[in-house]
């Protein structure tokens, strides 16, 4: 039997504008490993997005930095909304206007750094 | 001629359920001195919201953090978007669902980290 392949401890790959879109099976097999994690469509975009909660603004701003810290690391940005008790991430491609296995990778990283 | 009340240099004032938002003629008086703020109506709660634009994320993570310890010092908290080249601001007083004069403060005092 096939073994899903792990998130966690993958790197993100160059994306260019030709690179694919996550696959169908592809979300089957990486969304239950981020299941924390809603797939919206934002006007024809998917993402991925989870509120975090905290238990005021500077935790949620600390964590926000922590995400920024892999974001560098990792070459991939997210946008996140800090406010009062609360760090919403939203993940996605910009070159490929949709989802990348690299989002669901720093998913899964930023589940990491919150857990 | 009476004086338009300068908006830099003043201190939020401590903000309850039972304060009252700004009047149209504070509007009229604050909002020229931070005119690159939008007065958005968002789902019936008036906001002040600003982008602004940076060469990467970590400029704009860096004035998300700018704003925090601005925030923390006031104890009023905005909500930020960061995001690769861009962190967009958004300024409201919860506990009156709408806009209080400390909203404009901190708005101005936001544009001086900015300049």
């Amino acid at each position: 039997m096939a073994q899903a392949v792990e998130l966690t401890g993958q790197k993100c790959v160059a994306c260019r504008a030709d690179s694919p879109r996550v696959t169908e099976e592809q979300i089957a097999s990486f969304h239950p490993q981020v299941s924390d994690w809603e797939l919206l469509n934002d006007n024809g975009v998917m993402k991925l997005r989870r509120v975090y909660r905290f238990k005021d603004f500077a935790g949620a701003l600390a964590f926000t930095n922590r995400i920024g810290e892999i974001a560098e690391d990792e070459g991939h940005h997210p946008l996140i909304s800090t406010e009062w008790g609360r760090a919403t991430v939203w993940w996605w491609s910009h070159k490929i206007k949709g989802l990348h296995v690299n989002d669901f990778i720093m998913a899964a990283k930023t589940d990491g750094l919150f857990e």
